[in-house]
């Protein structure tokens, strides 16, 4: 047995069974091994960024990470943008790079690269497989390091030589450890804290965003008063009825500030300090008043969820019922694109157990209030800022969740990174709705333009329009095999959506905004 | 003045006049800077490796940097690719990468990311920028560095603070220091071994591939009968009528192995010692036969121009005529798509002082012996393996050289890739003509598969193929609006081919294969 089926026998007893590919020459070994190796569900995205993408969907939504097969340094170097919005969100990756044969790369031929180097930024866990005996000892640590607490993206680099020569076998999974819990005075502090009855908030981050810490967290701002505010972003949260309602900290610098601004504790659950997005020369980068006492009850990689559970018991709060959902506007919306009038319409229609995927940072920015009253579903974001990740992690949450229905929010800017996810979702018959927030400009960068008080010229004219020429998303849709169509009213948007959920496969809707 | 209006009118002064970008808010003040300093071009790419791409095939044209324009670390990572393709083309390009401010690396918000690390692995110099007091100057030496012999990639990192802080004011350009001469000895070593008699070979690689040099290999091969080929891939060469047919080693290892197997010495002009692309379990890395002399003439960073100039004088090689252009073919080819009917086509109705931009390893292969008769042209190629790079680099070679016809040859698998450059083609109305090979599959993969002995099974077939469901490259044009065609015969391609070179701006054929 060579090395590489020693790998993809030990991926598959480590319950790796989705492999996202755009193999090359020097992954040809895994790839044969991957046709006589049972149990693993192969994925091609036509651009790596599609590869990468997928496999953060998947990893969200499963917990459990799905293998990447990517072909060396450009190859991954093409990959690496998702695995950074991936690394920003915990999610699970086996990032797995082919590479020359080991005793190939001295003579540096045209695609040498140094993959490690590209590697590091992006990932938890980096090693380059020496022997193909290693190969199989290195796949069972990969996954291990990828599953580990918070989760994150563990490359393992496969010379051509180490898939190709004898190894000595599949190794067992190897333990994954628990997350680490948080010990009883940070509990303590948090309680005191809350009991003095200043005015708070918790700041929830991504191991805090499951039912059970969501609530803990909403019985806790029951008991004491504090606000609730999810990260800017977030990886995954559960959302719509039977979930409290909590809305995110706002993007805007201005906004966040002035919510945190009456804060005189902020309790941090499985969130990071919150700084703004970007630094701009007049404002600050962190966004509580300096007289806010900040408290960390659980960091990034330690169990939030257990620990505002043990909060809320510590201050005896009781169960706190969510109340009514809000009642639903009076019929659907008519007219142009508005946020409050497009999360109305998603609220709608959005089919109990979905999920959705947002990466539209201006159309999508004030969904989360009028959703609050959709049937329950998963709400994804982009979490690292690299944009396009849309349409690829859309594409793994689908593959990941076969019977959930995933509607994809996709900026028009951001959504031409990575465009190529179309096919696959082709490809594969998922049931994606895509919906294509079609302003025609980087509308956030001629709002910032705006904010540093530039007078737009010809290069931001140049650089910030996506007109002249318009794009055509119907046509690109179709190019890929998605069928498609274009609307430009509430009223439309609704037939479209609705019909797009009730049919098969995946449908792409172009909202001019 | 801030340090991004010192920034841009240093480049300006160092006569880097178009910037292939992608901004986002950490690069606003640049953007803004640009809109009040004129002369510079802003090109908008709708994927950073569309960005890269153009930066590549403008620097390879003329021979002067244009400055790219990114966004922080995942935007550099889109970016890549070509990046890793003009290092390897040693194309000089100032790559200028925003980040945050230096004050708000620290707090590690979603966008933080090794920018340098990702930068060295495809840079021959990198820089962070300070102080806004330093980045004129540290603009001068990214200049100098992209420019000095044998040209490359200088990567210029431009946090927020030094973009909007007050400056030094602009500085001027540096000076570029000549590339380097070969000195006598190599020069007599060479005309040594060539003296011999034995059966040579004269590898010719970028820094030969000029009209001068290559004439002077023909008087070379001439008067000692050394067989001349170039790499594999080069950067850029004069091809056609008045030009010597020279011939590229061929990438396939085996036949190039043959080719070099009766040589008793090999002089390598500018070219590294030749090796294959990728390692292959049962064959040589290195293809030169083991007896054979192996010299190095001139260096890939040295003048092998010069070299090969004074190595025939040194042999009083005399001028040797080149003969007559083959003769044409009996009529246009018919039928469906062939290499060599291709080539004829291609070499019928190529216009003289066209470009052709080839990223196309298995259409493309059979090219270079079809199209010496063809009108004078000069052809590039995709240099470092990063596929994808044809688009994008086709369209910087159309800026550069506005008055000349451009003919991409795209394979689809890659072209899937980098689709984005359609776009920008249409945007700034280039004379672009694509023509992509629709053979709808990783063809070079799934003949790797077939040399490794293996048979396809369900992996390589989900993995290889790119149909279920076939890309339509009619529909994927025309949505971002480029008028494309689909033929499938020579005749057709004839057609097709002959009206898009009549008419303006882009178009692109599908040519099913």
């Amino acid at each position: 047995m060579n090395g590489a089926e020693a790998l993809a026998r030990t991926l598959v007893g480590a319950k790796v069974t989705a492999c996202f590919a755009n193999p090359g020459t020097s992954e040809m070994h895994f790839v044969s091994a991957l046709d006589r190796v049972p149990g693993m569900r192969c994925v091609l995205g036509l651009a790596e960024t599609v590869v990468t993408g997928c496999a953060d969907g998947y990893g969200r939504m499963t917990g459990h990470p799905a293998a990447t097969l990517l072909h060396c340094g450009p190859g991954l170097a093409n990959g690496l943008a998702n695995l950074h919005n991936a690394k920003r969100a915990y999610t699970p990756v086996v990032n797995i790079v082919g590479d020359h044969a080991t005793y190939h790369v001295g003579h540096d031929t045209p695609l040498t690269c140094d993959v490690a180097a590209l590697a590091h930024p992006v990932s938890r866990w980096v090693r380059l497989s020496r022997h193909a005996r290693e190969v199989a000892d290195d796949a069972a640590l990969a996954v291990q390091a990828a599953c580990g607490a918070p989760g994150g993206v563990a490359t393992l680099i496969l010379p051509a030589d180490t898939a190709w020569s004898p190894s000595a076998g599949p190794r067992p999974a190897l333990p994954v450890p628990d997350r680490p819990q948080v010990e009883s005075p940070r509990i303590d502090e948090a309680a005191r804290a809350l009991r003095q009855g200043q005015p708070a908030m918790i700041l929830l981050g991504t191991s805090a965003l499951s039912q059970a810490g969501l609530s803990a967290a909403w019985r806790l701002a029951g008991a004491t008063g504090a606000a609730l505010r999810t990260t800017t972003f977030v990886a995954r949260m559960p959302r719509g009825q039977g979930r409290p309602p909590i809305d995110r900290l706002p993007y805007a610098v201005d906004q966040a500030v002035a919510e945190l601004a009456p804060m005189r504790t902020l309790i941090l659950a499985g969130a990071p300090a919150p700084a703004a997005f970007f630094a701009y020369p007049d404002k600050p980068s962190e966004l509580w008043a300096p007289g806010t006492h900040v408290l960390s009850l659980a960091g990034t990689g330690e169990d939030a969820e257990t620990a505002l559970i043990a909060l809320a018991d510590a201050l005896a709060a009781p169960v706190r019922p969510l109340g009514p959902p809000p009642a639903p506007g009076p019929g659907l919306p008519h007219g142009p694109f508005t946020p409050a009038a497009f999360g109305q319409v998603l609220a709608g229609l959005l089919p109990a157990g979905s999920i959705v995927m947002e990466d539209a940072v201006t159309s999508g920015r004030g969904l989360f209030g009028p959703t609050f009253g959709a049937a329950p579903h998963d709400w994804l974001q982009n979490t690292g800022g690299a944009i396009g990740g849309g349409m690829p992690t859309a594409t793994g949450a689908a593959i990941a969740c076969p019977d959930r229905p995933v509607v994809c929010l996709q900026a028009d800017g951001a959504g031409m990174y990575s465009l190529q996810a179309l096919w696959t979702q082709a490809r594969e018959s998922l049931k994606v709705v895509t919906i294509v927030f079609s302003n025609r400009a980087y509308r956030i960068l001629q709002a910032e333009l705006h904010a540093v008080g530039a007078t737009p010229g010809p290069a931001s004219e140049a650089l910030f329009k996506l007109t002249e020429p318009s794009l055509d998303w119907v046509s690109l849709a179709q190019g890929m095999g998605v069928p498609a169509r274009r609307v430009d009213t509430m009223q439309d948007l609704a037939d479209a959506l609705g019909r797009a959920l009730r049919s098969q496969g995946p449908f792409l809707i172009e909202l001019l905004c």
